[in-house]
Order: structure tokens, then sequence, then C-alpha cells
């Protein structure tokens, strides 16, 4: 593992999480501007395991929440980490040893290494969900069963909001009011854990891996190629977008994106349901891959990926899927974070079981 | 002044503090029902005036929060003011040295009287309105510039939060978001202060006000007059209700009331605009009588007060109208509780300057 995010780190690391961010977890240009600026100020961020803290040290999950249409306007890179680290100490005595993004998805996995910059304190090669998703209670820490302890959100006029929600589904609940009130867009940290509670709770090597799936298409032949190989990923569909139905609404993007094949692909048609993120892939009725594994649109040339807000009529591009976490895999996973979390009426299906 | 609230005074405060509800602040019996039952239960609650507390003591202003239609189900008697009080000694390092009533009027003004006993400290024979008001930033703390240090909410299934607001605009919209997902009903602690910052900036003596205009109807052969005159209230209206339009959104519950005149009355016709309380009366499009001051609406025989959410057509009321306290005439307080804050384009007359 590298011993630390370099500025040369930045723009990978930032492709890679879009990828990972399967159309949501906010727009990684701004959180990529937020990193490079914030390691020019502070020096290089220590990229560190959970082998690497102390078994009492706190590390603190930080996220951007709220719709992507909005936050990808705001970068928390500011005095909203500050407010949330002297919060931390106000409630535990100590401030946080390390930062972990709560989502590597999108720009939740760029900014965080601003965070860290600014916190003066190094970031851990983990993560929540090892892809992004679009409500509170969908992390790792939830699914591995730690209680609840404390949400601490805060926004860009100062605001500071400490829950201690009787469980996760409450926690999203009102946090996602508070978010909503304060504009549609916070700073959160979610579970403050030690690095003893962390331990089997968290995704581990997903910004080392972030980094290596931008890496893998940044000069080759074919991206697409590169990135599917990268990912282990399978193409559903090479086409061209015909349709985007997209509103903002409770503080979620949500909406319906028609890909008509091309190609090889010409006659069939893919339709992706969304909330934040890709969350089904169905053709003719049909699920071709659906949460929690990941679903992200991508440029067919470039293989960049493009996040929901950004889809548009007439794009070229390419729809890949492949295997989430084992995590999201057991039952509690499916129950958080499987289709019928969602409200759709689907029993899960593996992503490798499916035949396109 | 009286030394203790004793079982004896449950009834007279509730039915003072209804009348000072008007309409709103939530339904008396739950309070009173509970106030008796915490008595029984922990013994009476010594009552003290801010010159029997320490400079450093803490006053926890506390209340219900939500829509009455909602909170007049839910008593917040149980572990709730704990909950409170855990909260303000890991923030504070002590606890509460006595409970206020954040707003007099209602269901609020009578409930401290449990929340007190329950906790085993005094009541202050004062509170943040000297009536109701529906929104949070309308307290006697905002108006005398005290800055918002924190508002700390649970709810009945004990999620707890913090709220460090910038200004008490932002707390009102954050903790209305909070009250919201939380099922419209919330116990809230707001401005918790030391009693040095309490003088000036709570309005003084209102518990036993509330006492005495409820005692003054108990016995009286003409319950309507007394009342006029323990409040020096001006009569508005006799008549009958004829018109009731209510609706519960956004935690407030929202309407007009048509009353039309009997007897002496009769050919007049009153409206009553409300958003939790009675907020103006108006006749033939002139406002007889306007936030800040008093407006409660009452039963012609007995005088006893009806809240917004028992109007019903066909009653016989008469609609009162008294002075507010001097707190909300100055600018600061027109600004944040007369007639333009609630959305109306009128300039503040006092209801002693306004002809019937």
């Amino acid at each position: 593992m590298q011993a630390a995010i370099t500025p040369d780190d930045v723009a990978p690391l930032a492709r890679g999480c879009a990828v990972l961010g399967t159309g949501g977890g906010g727009d990684v240009r701004a959180g990529a501007l937020a990193a490079r600026r914030a390691i020019q100020e502070h020096g290089e961020v220590p990229l560190v395991t959970l082998a690497d803290l102390a078994d009492n040290d706190l590390v603190v999950p930080l996220s951007g929440i709220g719709a992507p249409t909005v936050s990808h306007e705001m970068i928390h890179a500011e005095a909203e980490p500050d407010r949330i680290r002297d919060e931390i100490e106000r409630i535990f005595g100590r401030p946080p040893a390390a930062v972990m993004s709560s989502e590597i998805g999108g720009g939740n996995g760029v900014a965080p290494v601003a965070w860290a910059a600014r916190l003066g304190v190094p970031l851990l090669d983990a993560d929540g969900m090892g892809r992004a998703f679009p409500e509170v209670q969908m992390v790792s820490m939830y699914v591995a069963g730690l209680p609840a302890n404390v949400v601490i959100m805060t926004d860009v006029v100062g605001n500071v909001v400490t829950i201690r929600p009787v469980d996760g589904l409450w926690a999203e609940q009102i946090a996602r009011a508070v978010c909503v009130a304060a504009g549609s867009s916070a700073l959160m940290a979610d579970y403050v854990l030690t690095a003893r509670e962390a331990r089997g709770a968290v995704i581990e090597n997903t910004v080392t891996h972030a980094i290596a799936v931008g890496r893998a298409t940044e000069n080759a032949a074919d991206p697409l190629a590169a990135l599917r190989e990268a990912l282990d990923a399978r193409r559903l569909i090479g086409g061209k977008v015909t349709d985007v139905a997209r509103h903002t609404s409770g503080g979620f993007v949500r909406g319906t994106v028609t890909v008509e094949g091309v190609g090889d692909d010409r006659g069939r048609t893919l339709t992706l349901e969304i909330q934040n993120e890709n969350l089904v892939a169905f053709e003719d009725g049909r699920a071709l891959a659906m949460v929690p594994d990941l679903i992200s649109v991508v440029d067919s040339q470039t293989a960049t990926a493009v996040q929901t807000e950004a889809l548009r009529y007439g794009q070229r591009v390419s729809v890949l899927a492949w295997a989430c976490d084992p995590l999201w895999r057991t039952p509690m996973g499916l129950r958080t974070a499987g289709p019928r979390a969602f409200g759709y009426d689907l029993d899960y299906v593996p992503v490798e079981e499916t035949a396109v």
C-alpha cells in the first residue's frame, strides 16, 4: 500500500470514485479540487490501515449528505471538519485519530482527503460501503451490527446537530430531515468508532482500489476493456441515452434513464432506476443487475463514469455491473440495501448469475 | 407567592394556561394529568423566583414541540425529561437547577410541573412567552438577544438530538424538521441558561398569574366577566362558530375560524386566522386584534378556553383580546412575533387602540 495520498493520486482517485459511485455519491470534481488544495496547504495525507491504529483510536467516517444536484455545489472543506472535530472532542474527550470515507463512491470518496488534510490526521484505507448508497443506515457499520452511537452534522452556515439515534433507521430519518432543513447539504460524521470496533465493520482497502481503478484507464488503448478488467465487470449494454426522467424530492434525486443499444446491442433497451445511485437495470421487465451490486454508466469511448446528474440525451454510454462486497450479500446486508430495501418486489440475484 | 405547586393548584393552573394558550400550546388535560400524577409520585413542586437561584444555576426551559393535533396525544412525562437532563449534564457538566416553562400557554404551561417533579428540581415562576407562540425562536430569550446556545430534543422512542444553531431562526428551521421526522411531537429544551442570563430575558410571575386567572372563574357568578377582569381583556365578539377550516402541515395546524355574532353582536362576523395559535381577528377586513397581543376563544357560559383543535360548528363562544407583555412590543419583539412575522401585511396596532 502506498504511504500517503499525493497530489498525483487525486485525479485517479477521483476517476475511480466516480465509477464506484454508481451514478451518485456526489460529483467528484469539487472533491478533487478541495483535495488538491488541502494537500498543497497542509501536506500529503498519510494513508493508514486499521493495523496502524491503536485499539482506542477514534475513526470518524465523514460524508457529505444531500441531493447530489445540490451538494456538488458545496465542498464542505473549510470550517465544517473543524466543527465536527470539536464536537467529537466534546463528546468523546479526545479528537479523531483518522478520517474515513463513509462511502468511497463519488465525491464522498475524494473529499475525505481534504477533510483529513485539514484536520491533520491520516486517511483510513477503508470506507463504509465499497460504493455509494443514498441512505444513512446503508453502511457496513450498521450491517455489522454496531450500535448507532452518534451522528454529527454541520452545514455551511455553521449549525451543528448531534443525533443520538435509537437505531440506524431513525438516524436516517432524522438526519435526512436535518439535511433538507439545512438546504439539502451537510457534512456528516456517522458512527464515530474506535479502531477496535472498526475491524470487520468497515470495508478495507477501498481507497487503494479506487486509485487502481482510476489508473487502469489512464493510458489504456481500450479504456473500457481496461476498466472492465479492473472491476471484473460485465457490460450490460452499449448504447445511447434516449430518455432521462429525474426530479429532486425529500433530499434525493429520483428518476429513470433509458439506454437504447447500438452496434451489437441494436434493438435492445435498458432502463435504469435511480435514487441518487443506480439501483436496478431492467430489460424487457427482467432485472439484469440490482443493488447491492454495482451498476455504473460510463462513456463508451473514455470509460469515464457519468454521474446521474450529468446524464443527457444522446450520450454514447456503456452500462457496467459488478459484484458488491460480500458483506452486502449477507441477510442483514440485503435487508439493508437489497432491492426490497428500495421498494422493489425483486428477489436478489447476484450479477454473476443473471444472463445478459 | 406560593411556595409550591400542590395538587389543588393543577386544575386552576390548567384553566389559566388554556386561556393564555390563545388556542394553542397543546391541550392542557394531558399536562394536568401528568402534573397530578408526578406530584403524587414525587411530591409537591417548589415554585421559585430568579432571586432564589444562584447566578450560575442552570434553568432549563422545556416545552413540547409539534402540531397540537398530534402532541396532545403525547405527554412526554416519562423518560424524556431524564434524557434531556442527562444531555445537559454531558454538555454543561452540571444538572439543571430549575425547570421553566418555555411557554405558559396551553399544555406547555402545565406539563413542566410534571417534568420538574420527575427531575426533582423546582419550577421557576416565569416562562419565555407569557402566552403561547408556534415557532421556536418566538421566545423572550431570543427577543432579549441571548445567543442561541443549544436546543436539545427527544422523542417518545428515545432519539436525542442536540442542535447548536447559529441563531434562533435556524434553531426553529432545524428543530421543526427534527420534530416532523420524529412524528410531529418531541420534548425540547431551548436556550439552556444561567439564572444570571435569565434576568430580563424571561417573563416572570407567569405561573402564579396563570393560577390566578384560573381561580378567578372557578366560583364566579359571571365567569366571563371575572375572566375579563383577571386578564384586563376586551370582548371582540360574542357569537356562534359558523365555520372552521383547519389542516395540519409542516408540523403546524393552520386555519381560519368564523364567528357570527349573536345578541348584541348580531349581524357582525369575526374571522380568526390561526397557526397553532390565534394570530389575527378580522372584521370586515379590518384587524381588531393581532399578535403579539393575546386572542382567546372561550365558552360564553363557563369562560373555559376552547383550544383550536376543539373548535366546532355551533359552539357559543366569546373572543377575548388583551395586551401582551411589553417585551413583545419592542422593535425586536414585533420583528419576532408581530403580524409581519406571520406573513400578514399589517402594521401592529396595540389592542387597546383598536375600536370594536
